[in-house]
């Protein structure tokens, strides 16, 4: 069985799991909270579909460690939407700390609904997950529920660390390429390296294999990351989806822009004095290619990639499970878009 | 021993223990970050102290609980802490909501580092309190601790109706006066309640038992709240600290305005035609009185804390942790401020 016909047992279960999740906030008097919800979640409204949905990495990553480790996935179900809803709890708080519009083509629910309501959204995908992953408990011992529900919540944690760095990088002046990785760990890697260290948890696996599985998660989120930097500079909008020209235009610290800053040559100069507009964006990506940035963030990139899959190996994936996360690793880090 | 030798243990014990909580977020990076959340608790900050801090009526109201069940509150001050971080992360997020400049007489979180760190110092808050809440395992088995956080996790849902509520209640002509209770429910008395429940489960007392408290803890919200909206309107300002006039003019849809607005008279007239103004308060707070919305308020408030009461009569307290409850309920339900 192939990574396509894995995950096309798990993806309908998954969205069952969330749409059950998300349930509890379905009453008679809370109809339209959870219209904003099921909005946000790709279910309703206009342009509700799976391109709306989002690729729902995170419950797939757990789920095919569980199975990778042995295991049974279904069981692991509530635990693989508890970290999608943690997921997606984010986005929305953070569309609104970006004023982002969109959102997978979509108006952002800050947009559609203003800023009181949209927090107001955001914390409950948030208590939702919490909910979910107590959940865990409906197939497993009190003792790896709670295990489970901790790691979960320290990954949060760093989720809002490395928001709170992202946030105060937008007024500093004097970011080195370290300020990188403190919030990139936070934002991106934190999260997809406990997914996959609960599915490995919750198929009994023990201590030495589950940090080499927390390893795998925490490389493949760097990688994942740095590739996303790559592309919201060098990439294709035609396959991205998304115009290539943001990242530069909205001032986001990537790694590219770090490296480019650090040589404190032209493009520097120009970063310096204010926001960049979309037509000097040719000439700006020029320059960081010139300075070398191009090369490097490939070169950090395929290191991270290294990292991981030499993790992955050493977590020692067994069976179907096992090779699916090796094709889906394999083609999260040589994506185009 | 009274009250006050009680409450004057546990209330600097409380505090030790959310200040441990909220130092996860102490590291070199985040050195902001973390004095954006011990600003918002009380403890740094010009007008630091205990007038900053709040009255942290949640962790007491749950540790006398404990005691009054026969219970050594000590082993229950995580949870205790859970549901005072819990609070916490919800007036964060409620000042952004309201655009309130004020709380507890110093500027709020959003109004001195703005919307985006704001939003984020509250879902820290929050998750502090799922993870100070999973600490309750320290002492109490794992089945417990699952409880106790399920039980937590549900308020925190209810929260969210109760304030999805409010906040579309802003847009809403037509509210009648059943509207009130599944919004104070919610914003009020799922908290107080789930507090006082945790508090019953951790001393490991039966259902019923649990019921009666749990009924107490509903009772005494709502009394709690329908005073609050008393006060708001009669109360005294020199003893409130707060503006009396501020619930008309914020628009508050409080039990008296709902009560007026229903009467269908002059005050429900002015309403209807927009925002009031502060020169209009003593004219407009005259024809509530006149409708009758006093003595209702009132009524209703005296209704809900003889409830309140009997509960706690029926939750059979015992010892000096049920004498400071009977002491406590009182005090809290015949407040001027």
């Amino acid at each position: 069985m192939s990574l396509q016909d894995l995950s096309s047992s798990m993806a309908p279960a998954v969205e069952l799991e969330l749409k059950h999740a998300v349930q509890l906030l379905d009453s008679v008097s809370t109809k339209e909270f959870h219209e904003m919800l099921t909005f946000h979640m790709g279910w309703s409204g206009e342009g509700a579909g799976p391109d709306a949905q989002g690729k729902r990495i995170r419950p797939l990553l757990l789920l095919l460690t569980t199975c990778a480790c042995g295991s049974d996935w279904k069981p692991a179900l509530p635990a693989a939407a508890a970290v999608e809803l943690i997921h997606n709890f984010s986005l929305v708080h953070d569309d609104i700390q970006d004023s982002s519009d969109l959102r997978r083509g979509r108006p952002t629910v800050w947009k559609k609904w203003g800023v009181p309501q949209a927090i107001n959204v955001g914390d409950a995908l948030f208590i939702t997950a919490q909910l979910e992953a107590m959940d865990i408990n409906q197939s497993y011992s009190s003792d790896i529920s709670l295990q489970a529900c901790k790691l979960i919540n320290e990954a949060c944690l760093q989720l809002s660390r490395g928001q709170y760095l992202d946030i105060s990088y937008e007024k500093r002046a004097n970011l080195s390429l370290e300020d990188y990785w403190p919030m990139i760990s936070g934002k991106t890697a934190a999260l997809l390296s406990t997914s996959i260290q609960v599915g490995a948890l919750l198929a009994g696996v023990d201590d030495a294999r589950l940090e080499a599985w927390r390893c795998y998660g925490h490389y493949l989120g760097l990688a994942f990351q740095i590739q996303d930097d790559y592309l919201g500079i060098w990439g294709d909008s035609a396959l991205t989806g998304k115009s290539t020209v943001s990242d530069l235009v909205a001032g986001k610290k990537s790694l590219p822009v770090l490296y480019g800053l650090a040589k404190n040559g032209k493009f520097a100069r120009r970063w310096s004095t204010g926001s960049v507009q979309p037509d000097e964006v040719p000439e700006l990506t020029g320059q960081l290619t010139e300075a070398g940035a191009q090369l490097y963030t490939q070169q950090i990139a395929d290191q991270m990639t290294e990292l991981s899959l030499q993790n992955l190996r050493l977590a020692d994936p067994q069976g179907e499970g096992g090779d699916a996360l090796f094709e889906l690793t394999r083609m999260l880090l040589n994506r185009q878009a």
